[in-house]
């Protein structure tokens, strides 16, 4: 029997939950874009922003989706024909190395197996070989939503320095901002792309660019062109709490109290929630017997957990199962790996007892679907959820 | 660690989880009480709401909370001094006698140990020993839901009318409408009271006094004051959809999409699924080597359950410390029970996933406050709701 | 042609138009009433709510209409058989001394014309006259919804005090408080009814009694029967942020926010504006060559303008006009006054925009129904407006 | 005295007030943009927004703001140096043909007073003195939201049809879809740029492109590089209901509810409401002897109203008194026009009562400012309305 009743179990890697608390907020009267009460809360949202980002330097927020942010981060800082080195760490990955040649951009392409992150050896190795100082970015993905694989970012950066390259250094937080642990200035990344609807706990609509000051220098003479995504006049307008076109108002309602949200908890108490979500729920697949797709635990994901299936399991169809019976959506594989993952969204409006409900889910899903599994990864979870 | 993020699980036995339609819907405008758009609605929740009581015949509906809803089932149908057969089943039924008593009844009460219903036998009993008729109603709560055990209603129904008495048969259903399989009608009940914030998954707010045509020609006669609660003037305005005195306009709107989830799902269907959730809690129970406070299985309670902790545990404890750590609300034993007994609301808006969470949440508060368990009561309950 | 876009104008005397604070605030979850959040909630509004009704004393807050607390003033306080003495001052005022013969009280009425309040000096004749000291309550309605007319409570406590009559003051204020200066301490009143969806710009739900302590006192030994309206109880959990029986969660979200609105405005610049804008409501009528329902100026409200119509209209057709033209619903003359006038409702949240939008459907409408009128009423009700 | 009480009267020409079945509709739950109930949502909102736009093609929408969708309207179609055809009618005319300019393109801008649209004869003699065919686009704003100017898309068309020129008509409606009568495919327009905010009654957050079988035969060989904005993956996406990349779910929630009350009013009757609100507000500003901006009364915009203030007012001043106390922020003058104008929006979900308490605020603020002003242009207002 299917059950509509009740509330959907959201989880895959995002969008994520929204909490009631910002769906209402959002559901304010919209208001004039240029007038007093919108500066003041535009004021309020780009300087209380900045800290989730962990900078003191400017963020832009975009009234588009977070594939504009990928696309705003290439075009504010390179020329056309310049070169960036990209690392195949999964789908989103590819895409975002995909987008940057359809701009007319050359891409170097470090090929990855999607089960490891961005390997700062070959970084290093790759900008020592680059003596004509050809690369003018290195794009990496902080988390792959594809895969739950995290690239080592101060590390990336640490080899980069080693190497005295002048590349910037760009890095996708789409599904780690908010949830994981991440530092734009302390790290030296360059601009970091985020989006709204994964740790930042808003629906999506939002997307964003955090600027450093080498990349706001390289972006006054940088030649691609660019119009809506150009960090000039939106910098120009923000400096007053405006924005050069109209912003989506209502998602800024939103933001304003998904901050608050995250600052009452505090960050690193969020972060330590995600962490232990994310053990707890490793520690589930290892009971059930089954993969972790992620294969160094130094790059595990603390948003999302890709699972592995025997060869002779569709993937799909255990989500399928689990979407039927149990009313809850999974994240399927993408790209090269359809079919033979799943994943666990462990992020946003999150807590012990919706993750124990998942992973019921996903146990019950896995016996209904005929996947042999070795034990109890639910009681597996509740050992490491009780413990502290 | 304690974490506030996520949903909270409201768990008690009522106030349930409100779908988030229902809110949606109740946050309209409110509207003119005496306007054609109102009139629309009165005439179609004043129909729409029957079958849910298993009935044809009128069904009011009172602004005010369930306690209301009581004292008018009483003060419609009775006069002053007249006797009451009431049965001690629990917490509710015990308010609802003293209620009795101190609007000027004399009270019949049959005592009992909380753990059993009322005994159909002994309604026989008494009413055959009520050879000069003074008992003018028999007081009986479907569902108590301080204890989680019901009164077999249609039994109890046969015995009046094996004794062939003209007492009528009054009904609490607070926690058992729209939950579990109820029939005004068939079972011969004369005034069934209601709440909305149970299985009929709205806020507190309005209650409601199905009526049966014999309490109705009682009410005409009847002599105890009244006014708020008066049938007469509130069933002469029914009549053209409107109300006496101001209705409560925005839970109308609330109960408009409730009628709605709930005949989406059929009524069949949201029973069952009560049911089976009843299942699933109690072989947690069983698995965990506790003790379900119910003991004769034919008036197990699909709504909630009430579950013994061993002597030396306060239940309010466990209780706290699942408040604490899981952000879970469970119900506490009330009265006699108090400390006795934590109960676990499994009713309304609710499903497996939900249900699982809230299992794992009394599992690991359970080993948190130190209550020996003698197994995984999660993996009984998914092993049923696997089932089918 | 009719024109469905927009906002509804409900100009009606109340239920009034709910600010989206509100009503999104009454969207929010509904929590356990037992918790420790809602005993938070709980104490705050029990304490919050005083400052609007004039004091300092208890103020119970019931889950249920306004009607409720009316019969609840009288429950509390009065023995069977005891007299009131009641003003025929309007259709509420009839429905109230109905009601009070309803419960078993002799009602000591005195008649009225519908267009002046309780008279101050009948009052004191009527309690010198009862040398016997029969009349246990005086009944007044603060501000007569059905007609827009005050009774000045000051007075009529000063001349009780100078009859040293010890009957008890019973005010209602249902269409007064929150929009017109009310002094529960001040004027000697024993109990205030009030209703949650007027000048508090809540929906219907919730009404209340202030209580003095000679009222409270009184209570003790008061012998009609009660149960769902009893102090007692309720007073008692209040203590501690509680209540006897199940609240209305959501609608006491809804109390916390519309407190906050009215304390940010200042309960001083509400009533001023209140003041305003029926002072703008009145040169309107003025200038139609119409007649204000109150006679007396020193009896006018601030909530609401009764206009009386020629008397060859039909004030119900001028009504269904503007309803259908300009989706606007005014307030129909009730009783003895049906057909006679039309309400104008100028409580709550409200402005100087939404009134010129209000008398121009006004205008509007005299104009299509073909009543001739004076002058622009709308001019001079902005030349008002516009002056501070 | 500022009365911040009561509802904010939202009247520049968008964001325009969001009905609030649209926000509640949008404040629903987040839900997977892979899965089977987003895919039928995506489906008939693909469908269903067609008919705005009067076309049977397809419609584009992007998940970011109508800036967005300007640049979409040139990146898809044209190739970089080729020339576009721009007219100077005001603002936002200006600032599409600045960003065409950035963009690489070359910008043929014919002048202009900002008080006409663009010229069908200066259409044709352009199109026909391009003898080289060097002209690849036609760009035109249908009503310019900075001047309440609209330009006659259909002439335009005509005259370009009659020069039998090969240029594409790209035309942006973003203030006059769902507000003003439009036809995409009657008129032969390629691409129909539009947002959310305006006569869709949405909150911004996202834009539009409908695009013509040439337009799309255009886009598969034209070379500007493009990826957020490519109507290639997103058409190819669209066939199954879903878009390359996250789209803005909750938006589209609310779409769906806009639609609905689009379709419920019917076009015809919307188009007809804003023309009837559009006379009476120009029957005010006459009557108060100001000056419309527009000069050509085939040109007049039915969604605003832009009024000229005498040489020695400063129109922000005005505005300001307005919005201070009164609650209504009103559109100010852009670029050449600042303190010159202020803009009257009437569009979007408005009608008679709402726009007769805006024209009251404008007209009390001309008083409050010192703007002497000839006779009441409400009572003019009125009059046209109470007309038919």
């Amino acid at each position: 029997m299917t059950y509509a009743a009740g509330r959907h179990f959201l989880q895959i890697p995002g969008p994520t939950n929204v909490p009631d608390s910002v769906l209402r907020a959002m559901s304010a009267a919209t208001i004039d874009h240029r007038g007093p009460d919108f500066q003041a809360l535009g004021t309020e949202l780009l300087r209380d922003v900045r800290p989730v980002f962990g900078t003191t330097g400017p963020v832009v927020m975009y009234p588009a989706t977070g594939t504009g942010a990928w696309e705003a981060a290439l075009v504010n800082t390179l020329n056309p024909g310049e070169t960036v080195l990209c690392f195949e760490t999964g789908h989103f990955a590819t895409l975002w190395q995909e987008m940057a040649g359809r701009l007319g951009l050359r891409v170097d392409l470090v090929p990855g197996d999607w089960r490891h992150g961005a390997d700062p050896a070959v970084v290093a190795e790759r900008l020592a070989a680059d003596t004509g100082r050809r690369i003018a970015a290195v794009c990496v993905v902080h988390n792959e939503t594809s895969t739950g694989v995290t690239s080592r970012v101060a590390e990336i950066r640490a080899a980069m320095d080693a190497a005295d390259h002048p590349a910037l250094l760009l890095v996708d937080t789409i599904s780690s901002l908010g949830s994981m642990d991440y530092r734009h200035d302390e790290w030296g990344v360059d601009v970091t792309v985020a989006g709204s609807q994964k740790g930042l706990m808003l629906p999506p609509g939002m997307s964003f660019n955090a600027i450093s000051a080498k990349a706001l220098e390289r972006s006054r003479t940088a030649t691609m062109p660019r119009t809506f995504w150009d960090w000039g006049p939106m910098l120009a307008a923000n400096e007053r709490g405006f924005f050069p076109y109209t912003p989506n108002t209502n998602l800024m309602y939103g933001l304003k109290e998904a901050l608050r949200l995250l600052h009452d908890e505090g960050l690193e108490n969020v972060f330590a929630r995600h962490t232990r979500h994310a053990e707890a729920t490793r520690a589930a697949v290892r009971a059930w017997g089954l993969e972790v797709l992620a294969l160094d635990e130094r790059e595990f994901s603390s948003a999302l957990t890709a699972v592995l299936v025997p060869d002779d399991v569709d993937a799909d169809k255990v989500r399928a199962v689990i979407l039927d019976r149990f009313d809850m959506s999974l994240g399927a594989g993408l790209g090269r790996l359809a079919g033979r993952i799943f994943r666990i969204g462990h992020l946003g409006a999150f807590n012990d007892l919706t993750l124990a409900g998942t992973l019921a889910g996903v146990q019950m899903g896995l016996g209904l679907a005929g996947v042999p599994v070795a034990g109890s990864g639910l009681d597996a979870a509740l050992e490491r959820l009780q413990t502290d």
